[in-house]
C-alpha cells in the first residue's frame, strides 16, 4: 500500500515546522506539501535549518493541496476552523493543533475564544490525547490536538480522577518560551525572559476549560482546577506540579497502583521514583510522571514533564495520525 | 560616634561574600574583617571580582576577630551555632544566616537538622524578618536570618494569615541556582540545570518548619503548608506562587485591604497590580507581591518575588543590622 | 550651587532608561525630565520596574524640555542629529548615544549611515571615551558616546596603538542581547538566541569605522581592523578578544608596561593577570583587561570585558557628563 | 551477517554515554556492553534519562569485555592508552576518544600530555576525521577521535590549507559547557557560567598541536595557528571563527570553489551563504560552514558550527566505526 500522503498547513510556526520534520522523516507517512500564510516561497530549511526539510512553503490552495490523505493544521485559534472544514469537506483526515475543536461545548468555546468558525464539526471531533482516547482517535477523521499544558496536566491527574480521588487541585505549570510561539513580542524578547520567571494568564488562561472537561469526563466532579502557568528561561519543556487534596486518605501504594494500572503499558509514559525534569524528555514524545503521597500534608503531589512542542503538540499529533492511518502508534516518534 | 565595626565570618560563600560587599560599601557600618574556613589567604576580589572587596580572607580566630561590634555569620547549619555562641559570649551582636536559630522549638530543630550546638541561645534569638518583627530585632543581640524561601513565602502570606483567612495553602517555589550555594555538585553543574526545571526536596524541605512556625505565630491554625521548591536555569531570584484556600469567601477589595494594611509603609515591599518577575527585584532588598482573589476557584493567589541572595539572605541581614545598631533601616541597601 | 538639571530624551529604550536611572540616583545631577517617542504617558517604572524611576515619560517638546543644563539623547542613528541640534541651539550640553557624531569625517559617516542631519555640529563633537579624551570632553558641549564594541576594542588596543605596535589585528567580539535593543525581532526572540551563538554583521558592521578612526588617531597606521561581533545567550556584557600581529617582537614585560603606563591611574580600568569575564563587570562602569604576549605565535592577545549597557553606553555617558559639569568623574557610577 | 558487537568503555561521561545511545539505536551495530570506572552497578538511564539506554554500567574486565568486534573508548587522556592497548591486543577495532593517539609525534604528545602509555600503537593510529582521512579510517583498526575544537577548526580551514592560502590564521572558538565534561567544578557551576563569557587556556590549550598537525599535513606551512577557546552559557555547541591572512589575494568565487571542491559531496558538511549558528547543528553530526572573502581587510573569514558532543566527539566516532565495519557512513547518525 502506498504511504498516506500528509499536508502540513501552517508549517512556518514552531509547531507546524516540527510536524513537517516528523512527517518528512516518518517511515510510514509521506510529506506531500507544506504551506504558510506568511512565508510562502521560502524553503523550510532556510527558516529552520535544524529541521532539515528541503521543501518550499506554498500558499495554501485547497483545490490543489486537499489531494492528500491526511493533514496537520497548525493555524491560530479561530483561523483554523474554516481550513479544517475545507479539508474535511474534501475527505481529508485532520489533526488540528488549534483550540478550535478541543471543547465539546460550543458555548464554553465561545466564552474563551469568541465565535466558532465551523461549529457543525464539533460533534465529530475527538480530543487527541491517545493515552485517554486511543480507540476514538483510531476511528476518527478529525482529531483536536490538546493544548500543551492540558496534555501534561491531564496525564498527571487522570489516574487520580478515574479513582475519584480529586477533591481539589492546584496545578502550577512552568513552560519554556517556545510555547509562546514564533512571533517576536516584548514577552518573548530574550532580555525579558532571561534570568526571570513570571506567572501569566493568572485566573484566565485558555487551557483551563480543556483540563476541567477532560478530568471531568474521567470522574473529577465539582472541582475547578486552579491552574497558573509560568514563563521560564528555557526554550522547550513544560513541567506541571499538581497538588491534589484527596477525597479520602491515600497512601503511596494506592497511588502507585492507580498510576501503574493506567500507564504500565503506555509506550510514551514513564513513571519514575525520582523527580522528573524537562531535560529528560526534550525532543521526545515522552511524558515522565512522578506521583507522591505526601504524609505531611495528606495531599498527593504529581509532577509531569513533557516537551511542549513534541508530546505537547507536534509529535502527539503524529501519534494520532499513526492511529488514524492504522500504523504502529510509535512510528516516527520513538 | 564611630561606625560600628562588623565581622563577616564565612565570607567565601555566596551569602557571606555578598554580605561583605554590602558592609564594605555601607555608609554607616565598617567592615572589620572577613574570614573563611576554606579560602583563608585569598583576597575576596580574586574569588568574586564583581563584589570589589579588596580584603584578604582570614582564618577565624575569636580572640582576635571578636573585637567587633557586630557580625554576620554565614556558616552551614550546625557549624554555625558554636561560632555564634563564641561571638555572643564576647558581647558581639550577631545576625546568623544559618538555620541554627530560626526554629524556636529545639525538638523541631533536631527533627530537621540533628543535634543543636548552642541550645541555650535559642531563647534570645529573634527570627529576622523585619517586616514582621521589627521591634524585636531592634532590641535583639542575636537575629536568625530567615531562609530564602520562607522570606518570600511568609511575606506573601502574612496578611492572609493575620486575617485568619488561610484554611489551606499550596506554596510552589521557584529558585535560581545560587540558592544551592557555591559548592560544585552534579545538581549545580551547568549542563544539569540549563534547559531544565525540576522539583526537589519533595515533601521534606528544611524550610518547611520555618514557614509553619511564622505563619502559625500570625494566626494560621491547623494548617500544614504544602511547600515544594523547583530549581530553575537562572542564577539569582526566587518566586513563590501561593494558592490559598480561604476560610471564608473574600473578594479583591478585601485582599487589597489586607495587604495595604500590612505593607503600605514598608520600604522594601512593592504591591503590584501586575505579575511580578524575579528580574524586577534582582540585586535589591525588595519583595514584590501580587495578590489576587480568583473568582473561578474561590482561592486567593499570591505571587512574591525576591532575590534569594539579597532580600532572601544577605541584604536582609544588613536590614537587621541596621535596626540592631539604630541606623536607618534602609542604609546601604536601598 | 544648584545641581545641573539633566534631560534624558529617548528614555524608553534600554540605554535611555538606564541613563535615567543613573541620573535619578546621581548625587550631583538632577533628573529634570524623561521623554519617549513611543511610550509617552507611561511611567518608566512600569516599563522597567528594576530601575525604580517613578517618573512619567513625556513627548519631547524642545520649547519646554530644553530648559535644562544637560541632556543625554538616546535616539536611533539619524533621528538623533536634529534633536541634538535643537538642544545645542538652546545652549544645552549634550551627550549623544547615537552614531551621529562619532565619526569626524562626514563622508565616512554617510558611507555607513546615509545622510547626516546636522553636519555643522560635527566639528564641535568630541568622541566620548574619557580614558582617551578626558580633557577634550571636559571642555566640550557635545560628546558622542562611543559604540559599545568600540569602547571595549579601543580600550583594549589603545596602549598597543600608541606604542606603534599594531601591524595587524583581528577583533572577535561577543555580546549579550541587550546590545540589539528593546525592539522584539526574530533575532532577539528567546528561542533564536538561547543555546546558540552566531556571528553577524560579517564584514560590514557599523562600529568598524569608529575603531579605525580612534586607533588611527593614536598611531595605528595602514591597518584595517578585522572586526566580527557574535550574539551570545546572555543579556548584558561584552567581551572583545583581540589578536594583534605586532610590528616588532614584544615580550610580556613590554606589554605590561604599555598597559600600566596608560591605565594605572584610570578609575574604571582593571588590569588583570587572569582571563576576564563579563560577569566581573556586570552593572558597572568598569572595563577589565587582560593582555598577553603569546610566545607560541608571537602575537599579543588582549581580552577586554565591559557591560555593554553601562561602560558601553549609559554609565560612560554619565562619566562624560560628570566631566562636562566639573563633577568628580566617578560620581554616581562607582 | 551478524551485526558487529560494540563495547563502550567509559560510558558514564558525556561522550561515552552519547556513544552508547547512538550504538544502542544503531541499525547496523549492536551495543554489547557499557562500562564505567565510577558508576559501575548503575543503569545508564538513571544517570542520563534522556538517552534511554536501559543497560547497567559494569566494571571493565578485558577478559570478559574484549569479546567484541569494536569498541569506543571514552577515557581521560593518559588513562586511555593502556585500555586501548589491551583491546587491540585482543583484536578489537577501537575508536579512542582521548588525545592519546591523535598526535603522530611522540615528543609532541609528551610535551602536552606527559608520558605516553602505549607509544608502540601510535604508528597504526589514524586521525579520525572522515572528511580528511576516509580511506585510511576504512582500513584502520585504531582510530583517534579528534578533539572537538580541532574537528571544527580543521574542517573550516582544510580547503584553504590545501589551496596553500593560509599565511596566518587566528581561530577564536566558542564552546558550550558540555565540552568541559561531567565533573562538577567551580568552572562548570551554573552560577559561574551563566551570564558570562570568558576565554580560557590562553596560549596553551591542548587542542593546538592537533590543529597544526592536520592543517600542516594538508599544506599549511610555517604557520602556528593562534587558537583561543571561550566558555559560553550554553550546553552543547561549538563555533569556530577563523580569520585567515591569505598568501595571495582571493575573491569570493575562489573561496567558494575551494570549499565546493572539497565538500560538495560530503554527507555531513553544509556550506551556507548565511552565518551559521550552533542551534542549526544541535544533536547532529553536521558541520555547517560559511566562508567569506572579506574585501575590507583582504582576509578570508570562515565560521564553522558543530555540536561538540556529536560531530565533535561521539557521532563522529560512530561515523568512523561505520567506515571501519563497512557500513553506510551515515548509518545511525543521519
Amino acid at each position: 500500500m502506498a504511504e498516506p500522503r500528509i499536508l502540513v498547513a501552517g508549517a512556518s510556526g514552531y509547531a507546524g515546522a516540527l510536524a513537517a520534520r516528523l512527517i518528512w522523516r516518518h517511515p510510514g507517512l509521506a510529506l506531500a506539501a507544506i504551506t504558510s500564510r506568511s512565508d510562502a516561497g521560502t524553503r523550510l530549511d532556510a527558516l529552520y535549518p535544524h529541521h532539515r526539510v528541503p521543501l518550499e512553503l506554498e500558499e495554501l490552495d485547497l483545490d490543489r493541496h486537499a489531494d492528500v490523505d491526511g493533514a496537520i493544521v497548525a493555524y491560530p485559534h479561530g483561523a483554523s476552523a474554516p481550513v479544517v472544514a475545507g479539508l474535511r469537506a474534501r475527505g481529508v483526515k485532520v489533526v488540528d493543533l488549534s483550540a478550535d475543536f478541543r471543547l465539546a461545548d460550543l458555548e464554553e468555546y465561545e466564552r474563551w475564544y469568541g465565535e466558532h468558525g465551523a461549529p457543525s464539526l464539533l460533534e465529530e471531533a475527538v480530543y487527541g490525547l491517545p493515552e485517554l482516547r486511543r480507540d476514538e482517535i483510531r476511528d476518527s477523521s478529525l482529531v483536536a490536538g490538546p493544548g500543551c499544558y492540558p496534555t501534561a496536566a491531564i496525564l498527571a491527574l487522570a489516574p487520580l480522577a478515574r479513582a475519584g480521588l480529586i477533591a481539589d487541585v492546584v496545578i502550577d505549570a512552568k513552560s519554556g518560551v517556545s510555547g509562546a510561539g514564533r512571533a517576536p513580542t516584548s514577552k518573548t524578547h530574550f532580555v525579558s525572559v532571561d534570568e526571570n520567571v513570571t506567572p501569566y494568564g493568572i485566573g484566565r488562561h485558555r487551557h483551563m476549560p480543556e483540563i476541567d472537561q477532560e478530568l471531568g469526563a474521567l470522574g473529577m466532579e465539582d472541582v475547578v482546577a486552579a491552574f497558573t502557568p509560568h514563563l521560564l528561561p528555557l526554550d522547550q519543556g513544560e513541567l506541571v506540579s499538581c497538588y491534589v487534596t484527596t477525597a479520602a486518605p491515600v497512601d503511596q501504594a494506592e497511588v502507585d497502583a492507580a498510576f501503574a494500572r493506567d500507564y504500565a503499558d503506555e509506550p510514551f509514559i514513564e513513571l519514575t521514583t525520582v523527580a522528573p525534569g524537562v531535560r529528560d524528555v526534550r525532543d521526545t514524545n515522552v511524558c515522565r510522571i512522578h506521583a507522591r503521597a505526601d504524609e505531611r500534608t495528606g495531599k498527593v503531589f504529581v509532577f509531569a514533564a513533557i516537551d511542549n512542542l513534541w508530546k505537547g503538540t507536534s509529535s502527539q499529533a503524529v501519534q494520532s495520525l499513526n492511529l488514524m492511518f492504522g500504523l504502529d502508534e510509535t512510528a516516527g516518534i520513538a
